[in-house]
Order: C-alpha cells, then structure tokens, then sequence
C-alpha cells in the first residue's frame, strides 16, 4: 500500500477501507507517513469529505493509535458530555453533580487548554484544597462511591489526533467537518465513554457560526458514536451571548453553586436540565426524557444535587464550605460597572468579543505560558432582549487592576443597543439523535 | 504574510496577489516554507484552480528562482517548441533544422530525461562525434552563424520547479491543469524562449489522455505565455498510436533524415509542416501560415533543410556523412518480424504500451541510472486503419538479445486487428492561440 495512492484516491471522491485508513492514521503515528502527504491528505478530505463508514474507521484508528482508560470498574453506564465551545459555559460544573446526584456515573477526565477562561480544572481549583492529583484507582473508588469523580490528563491518548491537530493548524484543514467530528468523538471515546451527550454550539461566539455547519457536525459526531457502539446524541444551543451571566474562574463556581440551588440564570439552568435529562437517559436512571427531567429537578428542589456537589469537592481535598459560603472564593480587588450609554433594548453581546475581555483580565491563557487569574472575570447585568435605562450596569468587571479602560473598550465593542425592541435568542435550537 | 492564511485563501477560492504568489514561491524554494504547507497548497491548488493572473505570477516566479539563460546575443526571434510527450515522438528531430533552413533560429537547451526512449540530446547522440558539452559563447555563435545548435542543460533553471514537482509527484498533485501549464512554461521561459509553440498531444499515449483535459492544458499555456509577453500557440495532436514508424534513438535518426528528404512518414511529415509553419510565422519569416508552409516544402524539395541537418551535425563534431549514409548509424544484432495473427484493420496502436515494449529492448531510462542502447527500438510496418493479412509484419524488432519472447507478447497486447475497416484517427486536432 502506497500513501500517494490512497491521496489520490481520497482525491478522487472514492471511499477508503478499513484496512486503508489504519494505514494511514498508524503510518501517520509512527512517523513512517511524512507530514507532506498527510496534509495533502487532509486537504483532500476538506474538499472530498468522507463516508460514515470512513468517518468511524478514522475514529478508531485515532482511539487505537495510544492509550485508552478502562473504566469497567465503574457500575453503571458512563455518560460523557462535550461542548464544542463557547463563552461562560459552566454547564459542566453544574451537570457533573446534577447528574451524579441521580445516580448517573460522571467519571471525568479533564485538561486546563487555552481560551477566555481556564478548563474545568482551572475553574474547581478555585476551591480551595482541592485537586485531581490523584490515582486511577482512587478515581474508580471515587465514582463508584460518590458518582463523580475528576482526574487530570493521564496517559497517551489519541497521539494520532495531537500529531494531527498540530499539522492541520498550520496547513488551513481545521474548518473540515468530518475532521473536527472524528478528532471530538476520538477524544471521548479513547476516555473510556459508553455514551455521550454532545452540546454543540452555534452563533456568533460558537466554532460554527453557521447553524447548517453546527447541524452537520453534530449529525456526523452522532454517526460516529452510533457506528462504534457508543450511544450519542446532540443538542444544537445557542451561542450568540455567552451562556449564563459570569465569564471566570472562581466567578462561574460560584453561579454553578447558585444553579445546582435553583437560582442561577435561566439559560444556564435551562441547558443544564436538557442536557442532564439526556444523560440521565441513556444512563438508564430514567425511562423517559420526562421523567428524567423531573429526577433533576426533583433534586434541585430537595438539595441533593447542591449536596453531591460538596461531596465531591471534599472527596478530592476541596473545602466544601464554599458552597455555603462563596465569598471563601478567590476575590479580585476591584469591581467596576460597565454603563449603558443610551436607553432601549440590548440588541447584541459579541460573545467572542466578551470572552477576549476576560481574557485580557487574565481569566483565561493565551499561551500554554500563561497563569490564569482565579479571581476575575465579568459579570453580565443584562442580557439580550433586556430592556435598559442610560446609566444602567450592563457587565461588572472583576479586576486586579485599576485601570480597565482597555476593557470597557473592548466591552462597548461587545455590546449593542437597539431603540426597538429585541427579541432574544433562542436557546435549545434543536436535538440530532 | 503567513503561509497557512495563503493556504486557506486558495483553499476558498479566492485569487491570491502577485506579491502572495512570491511568497509562496520563493519561501518554498528557499526552504523557509516547509513541504507539508506546501503540499497542502498544491493540494487547494488540485481542487480550487488558479486565475489567468495566478498562473502568470506563478510561472514568473518560478522563472525567477534561478538562473535564466540571456539569448540577446543571438539575432531575431527566438522559437522554441514544446511537446507534452508521446511515443516515437521524432519532432524535435526534424523541426530544428527544418526551421533553421529558413532562417528561423533554434537555440535549444535540452536534457536526457527517463522515458521509452532517450531525449533529444541521446538521439543525437547515435551520430559519431556529436556532443553538446559547448560554451556558452559558442553555442550563441553557433545559432548565429547556422541558426540551430543545442546545449545540454546547465545553470539552476527553475529549482522551485524541481522541488515542486519532487512534492507533487508523492502527494498525488501531478494532475492539476494550472501546476501542470506553469512547470511548463517556467522551464521555456527560463531558457530563454522570445515565442512558444506548444504541441499537446492526446490519446491514449499521451499524458493528457481526454480531449478536453488536452484543450484546456493549451489554452492554459497560451494564457500563460501571451500574459508574461512571450508570443505562444498550441496545436492539439493525436497520440492515440504512435507518431511515425520509429520508436527508438539511431532509428529515430534515420526517420528525421528520411523527413527531412520529403521520404518520412506521412503523420510525422504533415505535423512537422503545422508545427513549423508556426514558428516560422511566430519567428516573423512568413507573413502568412501558408507562406510559412510554401517555405518550408520549398526547403525539404530543394535540399537545404537536409544541409541545414548536416551543417548542424559537423558543427557540434557529429559525422554529417550518415545524413547520406544512415547505414554507419549504431545498428541492433538482430531484427526479427512481428506478424498479424489475422487478416483485417489495424484497429488500435497503444502507445503507451509499444513504448514499453522499446525500453524493454534497451531504448529508454527507466530511472537515471540506466544505460540507453542507441542501436535499438522497433519500426512500425503498418499504423492504425492499414489493411493487414495473417504473417504481414506489424513491427521490425531491433535487438541486442536474440530472446525477443517477452518483447512479442507486450505488442501482441499492444497492437489489435479488426475485422471491419478502421478509420484511422485525425491527426491535427485543433489549433489554440
């Protein structure tokens, strides 16, 4: 078999085997198949695209090119979520022990990456004491004791979809659906996931901006998880605004505390019970997706859900007090308003644009460099549709400097007011299954 | 300017500037652009085209990564013909002092290559005495003086050309019409050439085997040439079955002396006189294709494009004594018969094949570091649409081993006989400009 005669033929609009697409991704992996051909490759497929079958071939030799985590030590089935990205999305430090609390196992396996705030990580450090240093078997225990657990990256998983991810950055084939998709489901499946519940975003602050490419990706990742034995679904949310009020570390444990009680922001309550309830589903703790719901809920209400979120952080070292009392939480030094200029409706909140501001507070890495700043972060006061008076607070800044005039730039950049009404964004869009 | 931007932008669709189009060019060629973006490139390249302007920007750069050979030296418009390859191709053969013999001048720059049998250079070869290791000085003062010398290649012509096509050849990109057009010219145009004839042949010998693929090839190097100011035309010929009898480097010879006589092959005479009369009228010795044609008949009639051959020959230390004595051409041991298995018409002549079947005997270069043997090749007896009965020979065998059974069967499977009259295929196809 020759690397130049499967390009041409991806070329070509033909299908790969199985056996042909191994040779690829294990070639790729073990440096026998030069960067040259494969990103020749993968501009292919960025205009030739790829069958199901191929898409779930690519997948497992990605799963099958490193480690993967066994967890069949955990009872039950282990349902995974994955968002594809967005702004102040805490959903899941609040799905974690929602769904934990009903009895679905949540066996996590989380990293700190880069972006306009810092991973799941980043964000429970903020609780003091705790940590995700701890032992694949202690991580089994864990679960199966409290069903939810976090542990950092281990392991050598997916080398196939790093090697490649790093190749397609610098050769323009990132933007290539069944790419995106296999490199995703690779991830949650070499992770050791049996289902997965797939929260994909679109707007202006979402990967795909453009609800057809959400739909297409989230359809082919649904394919994927269904050809490999993995049940998958997806919702379709929106991301136009950022999700929930705060964009921050310590800001967004402390609106995930305030939403496992049942008084965070509507949105941010609202996706967190779609998305639970679907995960409750194929968890097997419900029969239908309503009941499922009421399970969650029924949990908000009695505070086990608030209860299994202190049992986790202080299984893994946190102080759980926190909880009770937020204002334990990292604190920045100073709080600023950012004021609405004229009376009406807010018409637009550039989510891409709002996350860049928390990131130039220092809530988020640029590089893998950077340290994160636990403690800052903005606040939303208003939100889109909402209707404003001049002189109104539409974001706080929770800053650790004095000088936030970079960032009320960045924030009247961010935010429109329109003299007519605004109707706001809807947010569950669709469901792909 | 990053690379990867430039990727993208190809990759969408969008035309790339001039400067863009360096960029890419010269950090390829001097390393500072790594193949894997490069491949990529070429590969957005495959499926998104390039603009009449793109194309003119990349041939130019590519003529400007290295050196370019000055013919100012030499007086009046300086011709070159380019064929796109084929089988028994004798052209260059007969046109270079065919032309010369009215005053056109040929300053050729020619290389050896791999293929069914050797380039212009070997073929000349075959002549005792002759070479092509000449200076500069002379080679200029010989196209002065005889108007037709050849040079082996020297200098760095077009490196970015060469490193491009080593890329493209294992990353499946040969077949991309604009990366195809621009190799092509750049390479002319390096050498010097003031106007182009093209000679894209067709069929299932040639490298462009579809009519259309064939026209749009031309038409994509006349675009090219006529944009950066040097005068081109094609014409579109058939390679569906050999070009002339002779496929192999002393026979070939032979076959242009006979031409060169007005005793030729008819195919090989007729496409002589198109292409001829071409450069010619580009050379501004004809006021007229048919005045151009007139003189080149008047020529080959009267003798002077058979002197213009020997004085050619002697000139770069050949013996021009085989002009009227072909028999001191290096001759093959054995000549043995192929002959129709049936009465009938000589329905189909694979070029391809019967090319094979002459570097199987020792014509050609499989790989550089094969020898040629000059005295070998095979003569055609009978072309597509003659009428042929049982133990007519198809094809005289000239060999240097006397077991020609492997020779045999690749023509039993080269050449078909039919019984129902064939028409044989047109030879001049179509004329671009």
């Amino acid at each position: 078999m020759r690397m130049v005669d499967l390009i041409e033929k991806k070329r070509d609009g033909m299908e790969l085997s199985s056996n042909e697409i191994s040779f690829v991704v294990d070639g790729y992996t073990k440096g026998e198949i030069p960067d040259y051909q494969m990103s020749a490759f993968t501009m292919a497929v960025f205009f030739s695209g790829m069958t199901k079958q191929e898409q779930a071939d690519f997948t497992m030799a990605m799963v099958q090119s490193g480690d993967t985590i066994d967890l069949s030590g955990i009872e039950g089935v282990k349902v995974d979520k994955h968002s594809t990205g967005g702004v102040g999305d805490t959903t899941t430090l609040v799905l974690a022990p929602l769904v934990a609390s009903v009895g679905v196992p949540v066996a996590k396996m989380s990293g700190r990456g880069l972006g306009h705030t810092g991973g799941t990580i980043d964000k429970l450090e903020s609780v003091s004491g705790f940590h995700v240093e701890i032992t694949n078997d202690d991580f089994i225990r864990l679960v199966n004791q409290n069903k939810v657990a976090v542990i950092g990256q281990s392991g050598n998983l997916t080398p196939a979809d790093k090697k490649l991810y790093a190749l397609r950055d610098v050769t323009a084939t990132v933007n290539s659906i069944p790419l995106i998709a296999s490199s995703i489901m690779s991830k949650k499946i070499a992770a050791g996931a049996d289902a997965i519940v797939l929260d994909v975003k679109t707007g202006a602050g979402a990967f795909m901006k453009d609800l057809n490419d959400a739909k297409e990706l989230a359809k082919t990742m649904v394919d994927i998880g269904n050809n490999v034995g993995r049940n998958t679904m997806a919702i379709i949310s929106d991301m136009s605004q950022p999700l929930g009020f705060a964009i921050g570390n310590a800001l967004e444990v402390k609106e995930a505390i305030d939403t496992l009680k049942g008084e965070g922001p509507a949105d941010l309550q609202e996706l967190c019970l779609v998305l639970g309830s679907q995960m409750v589903l194929l968890g097997k703790k419900a029969n239908s997706i309503e009941e499922a719901r009421s399970l969650l809920e029924e949990s908000i209400k009695n505070g086990k859900a608030l209860e299994s979120f202190k049992t986790f952080l202080s299984s893994q070292g946190g102080d759980a007090s926190v909880v009770d009392s937020p204002e334990k939480l990292p604190k920045a030094k100073y709080q600023f308003e950012f004021e609405a200029e004229s009376d009406g409706y807010v018409s637009e909140i550039i989510a891409d644009s709002i996350g860049t501001a928390a990131m130039l507070l220092g809530a988020g890495r640029a590089t893998k460099e950077s340290t994160i700043d636990l403690a800052v972060g903005l606040v939303l006061r208003k939100k889109m549709g909402d209707k404003v008076s001049k002189g109104d607070s539409l974001v706080t800044i929770h800053s650790n400097f004095e000088d936030v005039a970079e960032i009320k730039k960045k924030l009247s950049e961010s935010i429109s007011i329109s003299s007519n009404p605004v109707k706001p964004p809807t947010l569950i869009i669709d469901k792909i299954s």
